[in-house]
This record gives C-alpha cells, structure tokens and sequence, in this order.
C-alpha cells in the first residue's frame, strides 16, 4: 500500500487464485509456484487430475473480484517482490515439511504462501526483529505472568510481538504488548475479517484497527485444524525467534516452536514447575537441547538483538555484608564456628593468625555485627553465615 | 573394616596428623601428598614456617590415639588405598581449585582430602553408582515434593543418595530416600560425631546408626564457612552426578554444582517458576549450557545410568480420540471447522473428497462424535480439536 510494487499484475491475479482455491500449506502448489512462477503453476493446475476438483475450485475464483472486495473491507493481499512482503516467508520452501499428525501416513503440508491477506494500517516491513510468543490456550495463571513480563519488556524495547490470536497465552502475549504501547499483530487461521474465537473479537477488531492482522486464508475462510497447523508455520517464518511460554505435551504451540527450530530461528522455552503439565512442553525442548531457557524480557532480548544490543548482567544474588571484609578479618571470620562457641585461641590456631591480631579481629568483627560474643567464646552472629 | 587394606600404618598415621591439623581443602597439604607421599609431606610441614603455627599443631596431634578415640566412638579413619576409599575422591587432584570467595583475592581451596573420617555400617564401596542431591536450605514446598519424588524413585532403583545432612533439601533428600527404603550418606562440614544443624539430630544420628556418615574434619570439629564449602567438593567428587533441586544465586549449593562441572560429573538442575528465587541458581546453570533439565527422578536415572539401564519413555500427551482415524474421515475431519458450521458441499471441495464419500465419513464421524450436525452444516463437536 505504501510503496509501489513491481510485480506483474498477472503474477499477482494468479496468487490470488491459488490462494483462494488451495488449502494453506499445499506442497504441491508452492513447489510448483517456486519453479515455475505462479502463473504456470495456476495453469498446470487448472488441468483435470484424476480424484481433485481443485480444477475446478481455481475455475470457480474470479480474482480481481476477489481483490476489489478485499480491498473494499480495508483488506490487501502481499505477495513475494512486493516491499511489505515478509522475506522470512521465503525460507519456508527450503525447510522439511511437516506432518499433520504424529504417525507416518498424516499429510504433509508447508512451503512458502501464495500470498497474504492483510488488515490493518500496520506495515509489515515493521516486523522485521519481531518475537513470536506462543503458548497454550489452557495457560496457567503463572503462564498469564510471566507472558505479561516478557512482552512488557519487548514492548519497552520497541520489538513487535506476533501471535495466533487465540484464548490463553496468544491473548496476553497481544493484550500485554498493546498496554505497553508496543505493537502486535496476529496471524489467523481463519480470513483476516472473520472472529475466532469469539472471546477475542474485542482484541482481533483493535489489532485490525491499529496494527494488523494476517491470513494466508482469503477472507471469509473459516479455520479448520490444518489452517491453524499451517497457520504456525507463518508465525515462526515471519518473525526473528519464538517463545514459548506454557504448552502441554500435544499443545499446537510445539509445532510452531518446531518450525522456528527447522527455519534456524532461535527457539527460546519458559522453565516452570515440573509438577505443571502446562510446563511439559517447554521442558521437552529444553531437556532435548534445541532451546535456550529464557526467565524474562531482558533473555529475549539478549537472544533475537543485535550482538552487543542488549546485554544481560548476570544473575547476582543479594549483596551481603561478608563481600566487603578484608585480610585478617576476613581469614578469622572464616573460621569462627556457626554453631557452639569456641574461644579465641581456637580461632587464631585455624586461621593460622596471631592470639593478639586474631582477639582485634574478633573485635572488630563484633562491632560490625558479624559475630557473637557468648559463654565460652565466639561464634557467627544469626544471619552472618 | 571389611576388606583388609595394604596402606602402611605410616602412611596411615601422617594422614591422621594432616587430617587434624590441617584445614580442609588446602592446596599445599593435598599437591604435597601427591607429589611426595603422606609421610614426606608431613616430615616438611613439621619445620617451623614464618607466620604460621601449622607445624605446631602438627606436632600436638597425636595419631595414634585420635584412631584410637575414633575407633571406639565407632569412627573409622579410610586413606586412599584402603578397599573402602571412594575412588572419584582421587580426582580432586586434577581440577581447578575453587575460591571462598567471588573476587580474586579470596583464598583458593580443593585438592584430595588426606583421608576420611566414617561413622555407620555402610561401606562406602556401596556409593558406587550414587547421586548427590542438593539444594537450598531455604528450599519451597515445590522444591520439597520434586525432592521426594526424585529420591523416591532412586531409592527404588537402588541409587544411594548423597546429601549435606543441612536443612531444607538436603534434608527432604535424605528422609525421602530412607522413607523409600534406599540408602543414603551425609557429607558433613563437622566432626562425624557433632550434630549440625541441631534440628537434624534424629536424622544424623539414624544415618550413623544404619548408612553412614562422612567429613574429612576428625572428631569434634566443629563447622565454619569454609568447611562447608570445602565439603561440597567432596559430595561432588564421591558421587556419579549432582542434581540441583534448587537454589537461589548465592546458594552453597552452586558451590557443588560448580565442582561437579568441573569433575566432569553431569550437573542436573530442576527447573522451577521463573518468579521463584529458589529456582534462580537453576535456571543459572540451564541457561549456561552447561547442566542438564530434568523433571523427575526417571530423568536423572537416565543421565547416570549405565547406556540403555534407564531409557526414558519421551513424554507423550494423553492420546486423543482423533489419533485412531484413518483415510478419508481423517481428510474430512480436517476441514470440518471448528466455529460457524459449513455444509457438506463445502467440506468436500476443501478436502477433494467426493461429496457422496465426504456426506457417508461425516455421518461416521457424527456417530463417532467427531463432529455435530447442526442447522447450516457441520461442525466440530466440543472437546474434538
């Protein structure tokens, strides 16, 4: 919409057909589209095949229709070549498919998307260093937390937050990035003017008024398990890492941390409870190693930024007064029991110190409140251990 | 006591005069002993040495009568070369000593103990194959129920479990273990015949009378700083991995840990809330790459276990009814979607199912309870996504 595009108008009607009549992640159709262009590729499957009626399905699409009642709703399609088109996209025709299902006969689906539907005044070339934050729609309320953290804190360092726009982690991840007055956009499995869930209309109908929402589905489409599977793919393609906050063993969160793995996009994994199933997932691709462990904002950052952008000081525990002791005091300190007192001379023989130099210290140690001068000697003042 | 041991009571009896006279951990006593033999490197630390009262102490002890004293509080004195000796002690020698504290000037200790002082049945050639389990003192409800669960399930598969006989979860780690029927050993920072903390007193005294109960301090020593760091080492050293249970950033528990790195032996760390301090000294060693995430005591057996002893089953979400589909009702069920119903027509042009197949597999998955007929179409049932 902001820059004018080079593509042919042919090329474009023609993803638009392919669009419209394939279901998303079809890997025949964006095989084709890559070695052939998309007018070839439309044509070679506008040839009856023997058990498809995707023939006639591309027949029955009338694309400049399609575009000028998009275009009416305030909805645009994005193709490859044109500026806002997100080149991360790209990769996922040089990555392995997956799998619809867990055995070996499921079908699989991937690629690169024809194109994308796009509502919204947001640009996509502002996603560029975008996060992916996924999770489970069943999030826990330690889920909820931790997801307003992190994207409170992406949102203060100006990165964009992308989610499927689901219940659960994908609502917080967008509603806790838009309080901080960050941006966020969501990418549907259903069309870009359509609702799912119905809970979130509020939230989809705001990001589609002041950022944007995303679809390879043409409007009207309604989501369906392989559009939300095939979905998950875009939202790992289109941005720079993902986190993934909460997600049970079989959540749908997982397949879109498997893509960011497969596009060598950093996978980044909340830690929570091993008692928490809602944990389970992030914990399997931490103990399989394919993960990093991020605790906040601040290791999301140091992850997806420049090197050098956002470094994280390292954890350091509470100062305690012992840190600023010195020499002598020190050396005796270290040898003034816990438990029962013992006497000077004890001391000094395992501090290997003076008597006389080893009572000053004591002294000294006394009057900055390390330790105790009880019965029978001396001994760690509570709290100084 | 066992086994006869071929070690010279020469050899033995300088041992027990380092042992006493000696600070644990020191770097000069335990390079001597390596390079010149236990007799030679007390010989040379019995001359006088300017600011230091080290040769006489020395000469104070008397061996003899410790072993004596010892032997009839039933304490037995263990040297390396006796059949008793736990072997990875040996390997103390070979690594980067360690700091008492975190800037540079803080004294260096490590190195091989001269010998150990053994109170309890238990011979420690049972350790083999043993797992140290360790964590905070201030340790959270959540890090007491994964400590029980984790000695639990080692005491079951006959893995001694070795502690620091602290509070917290060295506690929880040794009555978990013992309440399994497993065996378990306590390193302590004191004399093996004092009690440290008070409040464990029923727990030492069971661990004396029915495992046993190790320091490499002699009788009536009392604890310090020091020797509470000096010791981890040891817990480290004698055991064939170290699991972190937690530990916020300053815990001693990280001491441990680092020497268990540094040995070689794995480090396993549980993962907690992110929002727990308890949980920070974990997520500091998983973050760092260098420990292992695990979730239960099947994990840890699978880390220590001889290759294929403990192969873990990789977690799997519960099954769900859609897994049993085959063929064309799982093609149709994948475009049946999951809000506003659509008819069936529709469904067959997505799926490229014939509309007679795609009418007869939704009337199959109806009776299935896939997918609810309703006015408009079909639709997915509730619980069936």
């Amino acid at each position: 919409m902001t820059a004018t595009s080079d593509v042919p108008d042919a090329d474009r009607l023609a993803r638009v057909a392919l669009s419209c009549a394939v279901e998303p992640g079809d890997l025949v159709t964006s095989r084709l589209v890559a070695d052939v262009g998309p007018r070839k590729a439309l044509e070679s499957q506008l040839e009856p095949k023997a058990r498809s009626s995707l023939h006639e399905r591309l027949r029955e699409v009338d694309p400049e229709r399609q575009l000028e009642l998009a275009a009416r709703a305030g909805i645009r399609f994005l193709v490859p070549g044109d500026p806002e088109w997100p080149r991360g996209l790209d990769d996922l025709d040089h990555v392995e498919p997956a799998r619809t299902g867990d055995d070996g006969e499921s079908p699989c689906f991937g690629g690169t998307p024809p194109g994308l539907w796009v509502r919204g005044p947001l640009a996509l070339t502002d996603l560029t260093g975008s996060v992916a934050v996924v999770g489970s729609r069943a999030a826990s309320v330690y889920g909820v937390e931790v997801t307003r953290g992190i994207c409170g804190q992406l949102a203060l360092a100006r990165r964009p937050v992308v989610s499927g726009g689901a219940r659960g982690i994908d609502f917080v991840a967008h509603d806790a990035t838009l309080r901080s007055g960050g941006v966020s956009v969501a990418v549907l499995a259903c069309g870009v003017d359509q609702v799912y869930p119905e809970h979130n209309r509020p939230l989809l109908a705001h990001l589609a008024a002041e950022h944007a929402v995303v679809s390879e589905q043409p409007p009207g489409s309604r989501p369906t398990r392989l559009r939300f599977l095939a979905r998950n793919r875009l939202i790992a393609a289109m941005t720079r890492g993902t986190v993934l906050v909460e997600a049970a063993l079989r959540s749908g969160a997982l397949n879109t941390v498997r893509w960011a793995d497969q596009l060598s996009r950093p996978v980044m994994c909340v830690p929570g409870p091993v008692t928490s199933y809602t944990s389970a997932g992030a914990h399997l691709w931490l103990r399989g190693g394919g993960a990093i462990l991020v605790t906040g904002g601040a290791d999301v950052l140091e992850v997806v930024g420049r090197p050098g952008e956002h470094l994280v000081e390292p954890p350091r525990g509470p100062e305690r007064p012992r840190d600023g002791l010195r020499g002598v005091e020190r050396t005796v300190l270290e040898q003034v029991p816990a438990g029962e007192a013992v006497d000077a001379d004890a001391i000094a023989r395992r501090s290997l110190v003076h008597v006389r130099d080893t009572v000053r210290a004591l002294e000294r140690l006394h009057h900055k409140g390390y330790v105790t001068r009880v019965v029978g000697g001396w001994r760690l003042a509570p709290g100084a251990g």
